[in-house]
């Protein structure tokens, strides 16, 4: 691609290092932003700026905070007792949408993938088993993405946490709500049946 | 949406002001930033605010530029007696893109649309008026998208050229290479029958 401008080529292969955004994405952010007040710019920039230099890590669930401990961790009204396990900080976000959940949580950072060279120590397994002893905790519910590394690990935590004064749950796996039988995979559909519920439970 | 961090709020809401970029994608721009070096996200920034606060429009063309007079209106090697006039900028690197083309551009900024309230004289028209008489244009070639409002403004340009000693032409309409004719719709079949070619011409 031809740029009529040096200035510009530069932002959009900056903008194009996002994932998900190509170059042809990326010219039309550069000249969106052209388009409107400059102001707009210097907001944008401000702000993730100010984001990648002051964000911090909650020294507990290692959540992202603003705070060294944070809001959830530090919630009186949050039950102590129930530890909700996930590997990234976006499913703390999906979790809190729902607005089913008001434990505590314990962000990974990941799942153990050799392929891509992560292995447990790479992730915040230790800190997790360093907070339970003595802790309010009773349960321990494992909500991680039902894929290949990711059953690598829960399995992988549920022999870790075995010594421990806690139960281990998983999220529920089944048919989707709004999915159709017929187009659902043989084992979701089969752990649906297997681990079938009372009707009208929820 | 619940954010953990008021800073990521922030950074999540600038982006999505972006165009195509949800809530959603913004936070996943976000986080993708936190786990890159930090150097990463400076230099995103720092490539836009100095795109915005220093790229230049050229005086001639109109199109974006580092400097007064953009790089194609001073190249020598560019065919001085035809002259583009596109909508927006996109679309001269469109056009570059091709490397069909080596002559001079005229960028109107935009077409004429009563809807959104751009009417002829929030267009470079008035420029593209002074800047023909005397010049070496023989030829003013309209590349402006067959939409209601590209051809109202094509329409519109073509009265007001009709006085000035030059030749207008417009890019050829017709089934697109790769197209199929089944598919095509009736308008363009039809114009891509009247305007029909000697075979084996281009």
């Amino acid at each position: 691609m031809n740029f009529p401008s040096k200035l510009i080529e530069n932002a959009v292969e900056e903008l194009a290092k996002l994932p998900g955004i190509g170059r042809k994405t990326a010219l039309r952010l550069a000249l969106h932003l052209l388009k409107e007040e400059s102001e707009q710019t210097f907001l944008l920039a401000e702000a993730i700026i100010k984001m990648r230099a002051e964000v911090k890590h909650c020294k507990q669930c290692h959540n992202i905070s603003d705070t060294d401990v944070c809001d959830i961790c530090t919630n009186p009204l949050r039950e102590r007792s129930l530890l909700c396990v996930v590997s990234d900080i976006r499913d703390v976000i999906a979790i809190e949408n729902t607005g089913q959940y008001k434990g505590l949580y314990h962000v990974l950072g990941g799942v153990i993938s050799p392929i891509d060279g992560v292995g447990p120590s790479d992730l915040h397994i230790e800190s997790l088993l360093e907070r339970l002893p003595g802790s309010e905790v009773r349960e321990v519910l494992l909500a991680i993405s039902p894929t290949m590394e990711g059953d690598t690990t829960a399995f992988y935590l549920t022999r870790k946490l075995r010594d421990q004064q806690v139960r281990i749950t998983s999220i529920a796996r089944g048919v989707p709500v709004g999915g159709e039988l017929e187009y659902t995979d043989e084992i979701t559909l089969g752990r649906s049946i297997v681990e079938r519920t009372a009707y009208g439970k929820v």
